[in-house]
Formats: C-alpha cells, structure tokens, sequence
C-alpha cells in the first residue's frame, strides 16, 4: 500500500472514535453505539479511497506543495472531508447492493446480506450519510465556507440520487426494454450517478477549503471533471466487455445484468434490424449463449473501434480544455491533468 | 376536512411543482420526473398531518394571531417548513415499513410494496430526505436563520435515526428476548424515534422563523415538548393494548410484534418469576393463545392502574412546566398548552 494511503486509512479510526463519543454523549446503549462502529468500520474504508485520496492531493496542489508535507491539523482537516465523500459513497452502495440484489462487496458480503443486519442496512446507510453533517458541523462550523461545504454536499447527494434512479428505471434487472436505453440517458446516468461525486465533489471540497472558489474557478473544475468522469465511466463499461480478468479483477457481467452501458448504447446505435433483433433477444439474459450473441454483434459493428475513436477526440477535447483553464485566480491546471493522467489510458 | 388542514393541503402541489421543476432543469427524463412526482404524492400526504399544521399554528400562537389569518405570503413560508417535517416523516416511513416488512400504510399498499418499486423505495426514500434541503435552499437561503434550519433538520434526524437503530436491534420481530428490553431503553427510543420529530421539531422551526430562538427558549421548548412527546407514545402502547378497535381505528399488535412497549416494559419491571417465565414464553409469538396469556399477566399486575398513575404525575410535573415558562423573550406558555391538550386524555 502507498504511503499516502496508509496515512489517510490512519485517520478513520480517530473518526470512527468521534462518532461513538458523540453517540455515547446522547446516552446511547452500548450494543447500539458498537453496531454503529461495526457499520462504520464494515462499510466506509475497504474501497481504492481514490475520491478521498483526491481531496487531500487537490488541496496540495492548489498551494504548491505535496500530501506529505502538509502540517498535520491541516492533513487531517482535508483528510476529514475524502472520508466525508468515503462515508457518502458508503451510504450509495450499501443501498445500491440492496436494490441490485448483489452478494459481494469488495470481496465480502453486502452488508445487507449479514444474517442480523438485513434490512436494518436501510437504517444503517442512513446513519452513514448523517455521519458526513456531524463531522462537517465539529470540524468547519466556524469557517466561512461550511454552509458552501454543506450545500455541496447536499447537492451532489441529490445528483447522485437522481441518476440512481434513471438508471434503476431505465434497465431494472428482471424488465429488459431496449427501446428505454439511449446514448443521452447512458450519458445522463453516468454522469449524474457517478461524475459529480467521484470527481467533482474532491476537487470543489479542497477549492473552499483553499479559497479559491470563486464560482468562475468551480465552474472551470466541473466543465473538465464532469466530462473525464463520464470517459472514465464510459471506460469502465468498455473494460467490462473487453478487458480481461486479469485486468479488471473480476469477470465482465454487465451484458447478463441488463446493464444500460455505453457498449450496448453505441451498438443500438449503429445495429442493423437484423442485429438490432439478436441484441433485443439476448441481452440481458443470464445466459452465456445469449452473451455470446450479443458480443458478437458487438464485434460485427466494430464497438472497439468507436471507442477508440471516441477515447482519442474525448481525451484531444480534454487536454485542450485544461489548457485554456486561467489560473489567475489560483485554480491550477495541474490539479485537473493529475486526474486526467491517472485516467486516459488506464486498463483497470 | 377542518379548513385548516385543506388550507395546508392546498400548498402541497405548488411544493411537487417546484421540486418537478428543479428536476426538469437537471435536464432529467420525462419519466423519471413522473417517478418522483407520484412518489412524492403517494408518501408525503395522507397522514394526519399534526406535525405539519403544528408548525403553522405554533407561529400563529407566537405572534398573537391564528393560522388563518396570515398574510397568504407568509402562510405558504411557514407551511412549507411544515411540509418539510411531513417529507421527513415519509422518508422514515418508507424506510420503516421496508425493515418491519409492513404490508400497508394508511390504508393502501406501502410504497415499496407496489409492483414496480420495490426495493427503489430506498432511493425514494433518499429523494424525499433531499427534498427539505431543495426546498430549504430555495426559500430560505437568505435568511439569517437558514443554517439554524438546516442543523436542526439535521439534528433530528440523526436522532431519528438513532432511536430506529435502538429499537431495531432492541426488538427485532424474529428474534425474541425480553433481557433486552429496559424503561430505560423505551424511554430513549420513544424519545428519539418519535418525540424530536414530532414535538420538538415543528415548535423550534416556528420559532427560528418568528425570531425568538434564544438557546434559552429552544431550552424550554425542549423541556416541554420531549417528556410530552413520551406520554404521547406511551399513550400509544397502552391504547394498542387496551384501546378499543373503535378507539384506535386498528387492532393492537405490539404484543405479537415483539414491540418494546411501554407495557410491557411496566410488566416486566412488576413481574415475579413465574409471570416472567409466561412472558418470556408467550410475548412475541404471533398467535392469539400467547398474547391472552401476556394480557393476563399485565391484568394481574395492574398495568391499567400503573398507567393512569402515570399520567397523572406525567400532566402534572407538564402542567407546573408549562406554568414555570419565561415569557420575557417572547416565548409563550400557549405553545406547549395547545400541545398538551391535544394530548392528555386523548382515546384515539
Ligand atoms: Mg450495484
Ligand atoms: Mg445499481
Ligand atoms: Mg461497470
Ligand atoms: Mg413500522
Ligand atoms: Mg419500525
Ligand atoms: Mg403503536
């Protein structure tokens, strides 16, 4: 593990001891108090930390120096907001695991699926989302910028919730209707689902926190972050179909599940009625004979290509954005082309 | 209908309207605004809306005027804080009815009981919580009080929370074991589950608004309002015991649930070891034999007779309260008295 992992991982347990205080300062039980450390430990760290990880290194670049050597108050302050965007996602997945009806979860189960939690993980995401408002509150509450931290979040918490639910009525599991997918709604989906929290919500935390938010400068942040975090989505899908295990860490699974990806979006696009037949007949089904007829659609109609094609004029678009980024009120590039980097050209 | 309650009904569609709006301005799908609209209309109203016409009458008391004669303008501003606690309350109540595994709420199928929601209850449920911060933004943002509205809606659902989390891992319906009940652990789940939404929450929203919010006189607000919202609960375990169908408008299932009752609570403090040993045999079980047997017990252990001692002390240590209320900041006495008769002696 890398050392700035290892020193944001030793942060959580300081927050997780907030936490209980403040549940045994209400007169909590202490059956109640440990089931909230047990949801907190289980839930929040155990992830790549990458959007966490983020806030921290965006605060470093914006002064011009690295993670490491920050003062260790400031370290832990900016630390505390990537475990409050680690907390939110916590409270997205354990009820996405739930409405996915999924098994595992970073190589364990859902926390659902634990015999004495069920559907107390209702409750329990709830209780993780809150977490995030009472470590804002006794952390930021004399800044000048918390109600902008509380709004932030209170915003991409919606955006977030509002693109779980096109995708969970654009392509429910068990209700497979092609005609509902569109390269516009995919695009909606992702970005909405997963582009404001995942990149731009980091970067826009460490901007207050630095002062350097002019709304101009929040703006320049999310005209290039929402864009790479829809590429990087769009990545993702692509690797489901054509990385390889040994890529991706586990096996693709997105056509069988009625997945409304980029691949499938792309192959309606272009299909035929011919092929256009052979996707409504077997995607979605959980089948490999019904995959295997969609893959090879997808091979008849060159769906590699387009995404290569697509990789190539996204990432031309992106550089030259973040190039015409104006840093006269003290945003920087750099902080966007490290996200950028670590990005383009991944395969994994 | 009373007139006041369709008055407060009457603000709810221009409330849809505009967070359909706001979704329409994300650039959302048309069904997917659907979604949320029929959500918002199948979970918001349709209760009794005590909570929300509290918020309403208690300004009205404050300011020497009754609710109807409010200038339209800032009528619609306080109900809509008032229609902020009902969205709270169908956020829990989603929730609440997907972990008890109900089967209807007020009269027509819960929400996720409905074929095509199901488990999308859950993100539902998130989309009703981040409705009061939309609506907050939009109406208050300017005030000098908006992030005492915030915090305090945060506030109390953290203590919601709390209480929901207390009472599911204290009294799950599966798994029976009266060792885990206490007065002690009714009291702080009564008090957190239902009395600072319920009680508290509308009064202090009344008073942000009407600008007396000394800490002071949130203080006896508080003082007030959480041992009344108590009596208020324990009322509801004894009517489920002893109210008659006709009283209640339902059949009383505590005993069968496994509920962590007043009642039961009362008994198990008064019971000698073999009247124990009958509980611990009988409470719980879903059948008709075992719960005549516990509704012995409580007969023979005077549980009628403990409960109007009860209340009594209860009304009278509330009634000196009230009395002892300093008015000098402008607080009233005739906040909490207008709450306290609604309550006391009530049979329904
Ligand atoms: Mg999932
Ligand atoms: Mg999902
Ligand atoms: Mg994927
Ligand atoms: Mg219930
Ligand atoms: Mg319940
Ligand atoms: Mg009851």
């Amino acid at each position: 593990m890398s050392d700035n992992k290892s020193k944001f991982l030793a942060e959580f347990p300081k927050i997780v001891d907030e936490l209980k205080q403040d549940l045994a300062q209400y007169g909590m039980p202490s059956d109640a108090v440990e089931w909230y450390e047990r949801s907190l430990n289980y839930n929040t760290p155990g992830g790549k930390l990458n959007r966490g990880l983020s806030v921290v290194d965006t605060f470093a670049i914006l002064k011009g120096t690295t993670a490491t050597q920050l003062p260790s108050e400031q370290y832990s302050k900016l630390a505390l907001l990537g475990w409050c965007i680690e907390l939110l996602q916590a409270y997205f997945l354990v009820a996405d695991d739930m409405m996915d009806r999924s098994i595992t979860r970073r190589g364990q189960p859902c926390w659902y699926k634990i015999e004495e939690v069920n559907e107390i993980a209702i409750n329990d995401a709830f209780m993780l989302e809150a977490a995030i408002y009472k470590l804002l509150k006794s952390h930021f509450r004399s800044e000048p910028y918390y109600i902008d931290l509380v709004e932030l979040f209170h915003e991409v918490t919606f955006q977030t919730e509002l693109g779980q639910l096109l995708d969970l009525i654009t392509a429910p599991e068990d209700k497979i209707d092609l005609s509902k997918f569109s390269p516009a709604k995919h695009s909606f989906i992702v970005i909405f689902k997963t582009a404001y929290y995942s990149f731009y919500l980091p970067v826009a935390l460490a901007m207050y926190v630095a002062g350097i938010s002019d709304p101009k400068d929040l703006k320049q942040a999310q005209d290039v972050l929402i864009p790479l975090g829809e590429y990087f989505q769009i990545q993702d899908d692509y690797l489901d179909c054509y990385g390889t295990p040994e890529q991706i860490g586990k096996i693709g699974t997105d056509i069988q599940d009625n997945k409304c990806s980029w691949v499938v979006n792309k192959a309606l696009e272009l299909a035929n009625a011919q092929q256009r037949k052979t996707l409504d007949e077997n995607y979605g089904r959980k089948n490999a004979d019904s995959e295997q007829a969609c893959k090879k659609v997808f091979q008849e109609l060159n769906i590699q290509q387009h995404y290569l094609q697509y990789e190539d004029s996204v990432a031309k678009e992106l550089k030259t954005r973040i190039s015409q980024v104006d840093e006269s009120r003290g945003f920087k590039q750099a902080v966007l082309t490290a996200f950028f980097d670590k990005i383009y050209k991944r395969s994994k």
